[in-house]
Parts: structure tokens; C-alpha cells; sequence
């Protein structure tokens, strides 16, 4: 059994709303800081997943970002980084 | 002046205690998924920032992350991504 560290973001797809995006940037824009930031929030994760070899915990990453850390209908993710430890 | 991208993330400092990693932990112990996935929740942030040059623009976006986007007791940021648009 192999262990694998993964970094994942998570982010809304294109035409979702993005209230705290919305949000960051008017606090931006009102302190001065960046005139139009167009900020876009998401969520980052870092968890170990194991398998027999990369495919293997591949699959199950891809299973486990799709039926826990997104909402499909919603959001995308992304795999950042994929390192054995 | 010359705009950039950037993609940061933020996490929860070591020794902070992490609840949403841990309630992700447990889902995913309980569907049996991943035994011990050790998740790590934090945020990801896709923002514009503009400057006179990629020094400026990196000094404005730091101020930005220490102000805005986490909160310097609990969370440190990591500048993912840095590029000219």
C-alpha cells in the first residue's frame, strides 16, 4: 500500500454567483487597496490518500473529491499537487 | 501599470485545531473511502492586482493577504501563482 499527499482547490464554475468574491473585492476597493481585484473564493484541501500504486489512489482521490469536497452541480476541483510520502 | 493574477491559499497554522478537516476526516472514514485522511481545510483566493512593476504589484498583494484575505494569528498565506496579464 502506498500513501500519496494531495493538495485540491475547489472552486465555483463559470456564471455561479460568488457572494464573498463580491464581497472581498468591495472591501478592497473601498480601502484603497486594489480599484477592481475580481476577487474568486474557494476552498483548498491537503489530505493522504492511499492504493496499491498511483492509479489506484488516483481514482479514489478523483471518487473523493467529487463525493465529499464538491458539489458537482456547483463547482470544479482541481489536483494541485499528487507527491508519495 | 502592469496587472497580475494570482492564486493564494490559506491555511490554519500548525497546532490550530482544524473542525472541518476533521469532520471530513470522519466522512470519510465512515464510507469507508479513506481510513486516515488527515484533511486539511484552508481557502483559495484568484485575485487581479496592479502595479508600477512585479515588486509593487508583489508588496500590494501581500498587504492584501495580511489585511484581507487571513487572519495572521491563525493563518498563514502562500502565494501560488504570480503571473502578468
Amino acid at each position: 500500500m502506498k500513501k500519496y499527499k494531495a493538495d485540491i482547490t475547489v472552486t465555483l464554475k463559470k456564471g455561479v454567483r460568488d457572494p464573498q468574491g463580491t464581497a472581498v473585492d468591495m472591501v478592497l476597493k473601498r480601502t484603497g487597496l486594489e480599484e477592481n481585484a475580481e476577487v474568486q473564493v474557494g476552498k483548498f484541501f491537503t489530505l493522504s490518500v492511499s492504493g496499491n500504486d498511483e492509479s489506484d489512489a488516483r481514482n479514489k482521490l478523483n471518487k473523493i473529491c467529487e463525493d465529499v469536497l464538491s458539489n458537482p452541480v456547483l463547482e470544479s476541483y482541481q489536483v494541485e499537487r499528487f507527491l508519495e510520502v
